[in-house]
């Protein structure tokens, strides 16, 4: 229930609701996380990301969203249509989560297009917000969905070419509009799993994220990485760098290979996703894979923002 | 309660308290909201000004703040000293308001510094956050501490002048680090005050956001202003345009005389600070003021944020 509102107050006022509250900031900077240049990317697209990347940092919590604020800062160049655009994918995406745009700022810059929203979620009474911390050896680990598209859609993109099949035009989208797993995140943190992030940084990275400061390592199975159809046929090595940089909005876990089982379950029952289990935990450091029955150390990460 | 931090996972947690939440966001564009060129601006005061901006924003509603998400873009130029020092400004301030730094974002940027604060704050249960709407005419019009010293201080800075005698550099702190009214807010608010806001674009144009929208007016007393006693004696016309576009960071209430009396001896007496009568509000449209016994109608006014 949101209260008050930005244009008569400097603030929004909505009532709390008993629990745990999860709070998020992300900021996407042209240039560096976005170039305007993307063939496709509008502001509307632009204004739907802003909310995916931090709803999908609600979902790898398990988190409901509820409230946002945003922040815009616009260069001169940008026109009212143009704001109105922006706020139109950010009211979308918001709405689609029931997710309220609690108020915001605008700002003039010289700089580069700079947005920020800063999420406001609530874990349901009863369960706990899922952590990085936590795995333990021993343990499976799975991802939500399909993998690869995002990574797909990038190297289309560079093309400059027109998407003509359904699948190039889905890798396209999953690149320029990445859909957050806010639901599957609930049922995963429902379904009792403790331990997940989302991969929108890419696999490499997360899994490093989830078992490095325990100490762990991890151990894939290439082939039963949950690669779009597509792009299994058309790429029989697309579980290599590519596939482990794509920044997919999908979400991976740990947990004993039994609750992983019984998630799944409930997840496709509940939500229609597959929950697929890539690979185990490790004692042993770093990041390997079985490739046609070979063992790789994979080397290669995930985009890494600037720290 | 802070739970969870940003090192660890993509989101901060904390427990929910009953009541009511007030949540704000403001953002800070260098050369749009200030200029790193400005004598004596160090990274470590600018972080304290992102905080105070939306520190002051919940002390016009009378909150409690309790938890800030920061979001950093940084141009390349910055050092690693830099940061820590813009850091070092935005704890010291929060925890001055016992503010807990719950998340953040590092965006790299090669356009000006933007720093974003998203701060969220409750409301005592049983109290209600003040608000910009339902002054009444008859009401008066009050304001916190004394004002003017933003203004003088700003005069100060253009002049490039070192600052000499102690009210010299009363004005360019007030300037370069203005002090949220935090706890007067809540004070206020618990004293029965329904309307409030703060005056940090200037006390012109917040006396027209309290009272445009109600299609009301303010008749001002200039000899009533509580202007720095060394401003009055050193310019007797200071009540004018300066003064009204003065960025102190006070808050204005609207409310019965005998409320904003009453309110104002519990300011006095709970935090030494005092609360000055300096107008009515008027059914008539408009802000007018009474000086040397004549009526002036004001036409200038604050700094308006770009929107």
């Amino acid at each position: 229930l949101l209260i008050g509102a930005r244009e008569d107050d400097d603030a929004a006022v909505w009532k709390a609701e008993p629990g745990l509250v999860v709070g998020t900031t992300d900021t996407m900077v042209e240039g560096t996380d976005f170039r305007s240049d993307w063939p496709g990317l509008t502001l509307r697209l632009l204004g739907r990301r802003l909310m995916s990347i931090n709803l999908s940092d609600l979902a790898a919590m398990g988190a409901q969203p509820r409230h946002a604020l945003i922040s815009l800062c616009l260069p001169g160049a940008l026109s009212m249509a143009d704001v109105t655009e922006l706020y139109r994918g950010i009211s979308e995406r918001a709405q689609q989560f029931e997710c309220t745009i609690a108020g915001g700022d605008l700002s003039a810059t010289t700089g580069p297009l700079t947005l920020t929203a800063a999420l406001y979620g609530v874990i349901r009474p009863g369960t706990r917000p899922m952590r990085r911390l936590g795995a333990r050896p021993g343990w499976a680990l799975a991802v939500t969905g399909v993998i690869g598209r995002a990574a797909a859609g990038r190297v289309w993109r560079r093309r400059g070419q027109t998407p003509r099949t359904p699948a190039e035009r889905r890798w396209i989208m999953a690149q320029l509009d990445p859909a957050p797993r806010v639901e599957a995140g609930q049922i995963l943190s429902e379904s009792g799993i403790r331990v997940a992030g989302d991969i929108s940084d890419g696999l490499y990275r997360e899994i490093e994220r989830l078992l490095e400061r325990e100490g762990l390592g991890a151990m894939l199975d290439a082939d039963r990485l949950p690669l779009d159809a597509d792009i299994r046929r058309g790429h029989p090595d697309a579980w290599s760098s590519r596939l482990m940089e794509s920044e997919d909005y999908e979400l991976i876990c740990a947990a004993s290979p039994a609750a992983l089982r019984s998630a799944g379950q409930r997840l496709k029952r509940r939500y229609g996703l597959t929950l697929t289990i890539i690979g185990e935990v490790t004692r042993e450091p770093g990041i390997r894979a079985r490739v046609d029955g070979r063992l790789r150390p994979i080397t290669s990460h995930g985009y890494e923002h600037f720290r």
